[in-house]
């Protein structure tokens, strides 16, 4: 039994279990007029475009993560909601600084185009120069021990273009760019190059953060190189060794203080019952964060702004969270928890949009064990009113930031764009405003509005 | 009760009167085999460059139509299949020339992006002159007219933004368009502008068929101008009169002789249950035809080229069908259907991809009313053997090159791509193989193998 069954099992159970909500006239009008307010009249791309093109890269603790989390808030304090408020963390820092990466065979220079991993070390200004050797697997590391020694190690396991969600592909291959440098350095390698994580062959770089484990003590730098360098790569290294020469600047930097946002407003009749929606502010340094997560963002600000023009009164607590530090350390995600938890705090639901701005497909959800079944089936009730909108309800991922508030028991969601184009733009300089197509962008917010609608009148 | 009401009724009823066919593992594990070939294997992204970066724009009777044909039936001649044949007809022919379009307010020159409609008069080499009136239904001619006389006639309704689904809002804005210069020719004005049939605001003009409704005498020209263009236009006008000043040489031509190209694989239980898979191989002449509809033709051919490669034997006809002239004319479906009719055959099912290369959400579906509530019905019991995929059946058109072949009384069959895009892109010098995404336009051909392979299994 492989898990198409599963999923096909589980789908089975809830369809029989559940009785589709009586579908009023008022719900489906709602519905209706929350994607029509969405498609003529949300500011939700207009202030995507600010974000990208005026506070742009936006690491965390870096001068344009403070510029757009201020330019948010001001977009959030035009709304109508009861209250906006931070919630402070520390978050690492990282310069990336300028980096030189020169490969040669037998003398003759091999071009490629590369970036720096976030947060990795660079090289003290030193050349470090190496022979490369291909590996695939992180597991074959100790078996090639002795080989390792003075290399730079080259992964170059692709993720596979023939699994039809881009997000499985890349869980099944980013770990060569979490944990490659770090479990290399063991072995006594000099760096590390990582075949960047791209559903398609290209010559885009793309960066993303390498995570040196505890009690490392050769840190040594890795950097990305674009998938069709790493066939070209590749290639050559059939033929004889090819040699790589490496400097950096990169240095991670002392912690610093930021802050992730919080927009409220009260619900009417159960203040308690929090419905969150919320992306992350933060992004990579080398492009626009425009749909990682800019998008996010916008669509969960989206919420409020259609609520508001609807004259919609809820009658559950709606927050809007924008985080900070999704992308080097969770911080936000964390930090909001422990506040919400030392609040005593319920969230019944948490949405995240943190997968790009394309067309919707649906939502994938997941909760605490003990009361995973009980709200998924709950929220199956609202099958019907999403159909003509295409939406599908699934059980899956939900996102990262939110992932912490699963102790408190409500229903973790993510939203769930289209993936096929995500991993064109993800953690790389085209990651920008003019690859965010505004209706798809839009139609993303009116799904996550619609939810949030849905879950405020009926509950889980 | 509105339409999304008798959409969640048909549903609910059709659910309820389904059973699921037993998905056997061979059954899933065949449409991942499909799945896994098109995203690694299949050619049909090669093919589609091919088609638009050799032939080019494929308009019907033109030079690189021909050479369209002869270039995918030599890819079909690759592939093994039992016959391929030509069926002929006959197909308008329509030369663009050359045009200029001048506005001026107050002698003041306003530049405008602007495209002939196709098949329109052109101006015999004279310049014709007139003030702009602004229009925004067809209805509301003859109540102006005595107005309209020697007026150049601009039509202004936008597509509805609000509406999700972008067809639906070209389907309610392209009377203007098809209809527009044959009626406003009928009250003496001199030429007609069109806003662009695009879903967004841009700059980029989109061509298109115009008709001249028998009997018109008064056969004026009829001009495309891009969305942009059409506000500002709009804006200006509430200012003050703008006249305009055209040229064109734009001449429809005598007819001539073309044809469909099918290919056929024998069914090895039930030959004569034909189930054909189909787009069309003309496009407009200013673009490329990537999208509209290169990307239907080559992922009917992958649907060939699929089941070659996993050795699939079908029990029943399969018939892959590039149909010429279906811009305008629609003569290859026509006379596809004619043929077919004259031999007494039975097209059990008939797919057509002619909505764009993008992500499919799922299938369409239509046929005679007699028959269409049980037909449908029967393919609703692969929905959960299509849910993996996303792939959603829904009640809807089909094609306009299928559509003749209703009164055969089989099933008839939409992809529905993903359609945020599609309206950026048609009829447009846009619609070229860059803005094709590989992976979403494998998976539309992967959906409509899979719907092929299950229909050859099961029957409807």
């Amino acid at each position: 039994m492989n898990r198409y069954y599963i999923t096909l099992l589980f789908t089975a159970f809830v369809f029989s279990a559940v009785a589709q909500i009586d579908n009023s006239d008022t719900d489906a009008f709602f519905l209706k007029d929350i994607h029509t307010f969405a498609l003529s009249q949300s500011k939700a791309y207009q202030w995507l475009d600010t974000l990208c093109t005026t506070a742009g890269p936006r690491l965390s603790g870096s001068q344009a993560s403070y510029d757009g989390l201020v330019y948010a808030e001001s977009v959030l304090k035009q709304l109508k909601t009861d209250k906006v408020f931070h919630v402070d963390c520390n978050v690492p820092r990282w310069h990336r600084g300028q980096h030189t990466l020169e490969l040669a065979q037998a003398g003759v220079p091999i071009q490629v185009r590369s970036t720096m991993l976030g947060n990795s070390v660079g090289t003290s200004g030193n050349m470090v120069t190496g022979d490369i050797i291909e590996v695939f697997e992180l597991d074959s590391l100790p078996s090639l021990s002795e080989e390792l020694k003075d290399k730079i190690v080259f992964f170059n396991r692709p993720m596979n273009p023939s699994l039809t969600r881009t997000f499985h592909a890349y869980g099944r291959a980013v770990d060569q760019r979490v944990f490659g440098p770090s479990k290399s350095g063991k072995y006594g390698a000099k760096a590390v190059l990582v075949r960047s994580m791209a559903s398609q062959v290209d010559t885009i770089p793309h960066t993303g953060v390498t995570v040196y484990e505890d009690g490392v003590e050769n840190k040594i730098p890795g950097i990305a190189i674009s998938t069709y360098d790493a066939e070209v790569l590749s290639e050559y290294l059939t033929h004889g060794s090819v040699q790589a020469s490496i400097s950096s600047t990169s240095t991670p930097q002392p912690d610093t203080t930021s802050y992730s946002i919080v927009a409220e407003i009260k619900g009417s009749e159960f203040p308690d019952e929090i419905i969150l929606v919320g992306g992350h502010i933060d992004s990579w340094d080398i492009g626009q964060g425009a749909h990682d997560d800019g998008a996010g963002c916008v669509q969960s600000i989206q919420v409020i702004e259609t609520l508001n023009a609807l004259n919609y009164q809820p009658k559950r607590t709606i927050r809007c969270v924008l985080f900070i530090n999704e992308e080097n350390g969770l911080n936000g995600g964390k930090s909001y928890a422990e506040y919400s938890n030392g609040k005593g705090e319920f969230h019944l639901a948490a949405i995240e949009s943190d997968a790009g701005g394309f067309t919707p497909r649906g939502f994938s959800c997941t909760a605490d064990e003990e009361v995973f079944i009980e709200k998924l089936t709950s929220l199956k009730k609202f099958e019907n009113l999403l159909e003509p909108y295409d939406l599908y309800l699934k059980k899956g991922g939900a996102g990262a930031d939110i992932n912490p508030l699963k102790s408190q028991k409500g229903l973790l969601i993510g939203l769930n764009p289209d993936s096929q184009r995500y991993f064109d733009y993800h953690h790389t300089a085209e990651d920008k405003i003019e690859n965010v197509h505004p209706r798809e962008l839009l139609l993303g917010g009116a799904a996550m509005t619609s939810l949030v609608y849905l879950i405020d009148q009926y509950g889980l």
